[in-house]
């Protein structure tokens, strides 16, 4: 598939009020956006750095996807965003190789992008998106 | 200290042997490198996805700090390293807005790179390095 770049880091987070001012002060990128995903049940933060987004990750729900990795597991990477050209095309390469996928099929993302995950058993332990602008 | 972007993100892996194929075969990206760090007791693999390199770690003594970390959290992304210009003062930077650091001047890591940790307890649970080619 070769994803072009590292479209985000997703980067789960205790508070968003406690942790942007790392990212701004220590860091020196700027946040550039906030917006809540209500079916993901979480409030996002987007930082630029180069290629990569960083998009923090705030649980609006104990009982989403973040508040449950953050009981388990606490603040830390949460998921690598790769960039590709045809997300379908994509999920359909994986699987016949053998990937278990979350996502048979794209659905929509926080910043209108295109995504779908891969399962972590399958990629190394790490929680893969793959993602793709929607103008493309 | 405004990185200029994700240098590489680090992942711990069980086997290079049995990682380096997902990441050539389903992701597509190509192992250009394969290096021993001695002092991290570690076994590193390469590939590279637009301006940031995946560095997958293979512990070779469990004592070590991915042997540590796989011990505890099993396979996952490690940390995430920026790109600095000037790795002392980008630390003493971070030291002066109180961020704890777990190398207080830089040192040597895989491919010739001059790089530094911040302590995850700092940095949002997320462990961050900070490293620039020798050459500049």
């Amino acid at each position: 598939m070769k994803p072009t770049h590292i479209e985000h880091l997703g980067i789960a987070v205790n508070s968003l009020e406690e942790s942007i001012p790392f990212f701004e002060n220590v860091l020196g990128l700027k946040c550039y956006s906030i917006e809540e995903v209500a079916d993901q049940k979480v409030k996002t933060a987007f930082f630029l750095v180069g290629q990569t987004k960083i998009e923090l990750l705030e649980s609006t729900d104990p009982e989403g996807p973040i508040g449950k990795f953050l009981a388990n597991k606490g603040q830390g990477v949460h998921h690598v965003a790769f960039a590709v050209e045809g997300v379908q095309k994509a999920l359909d390469f994986a699987a016949d190789k053998g990937i278990r996928l979350i996502d048979k099929t794209p659905r929509k993302g926080a910043e209108g992008l295109s995504i779908a995950f891969l399962h972590p058993k399958s990629t190394c332990g790490v929680l893969m998106e793959l993602c793709e602008h929607p103008q493309k």
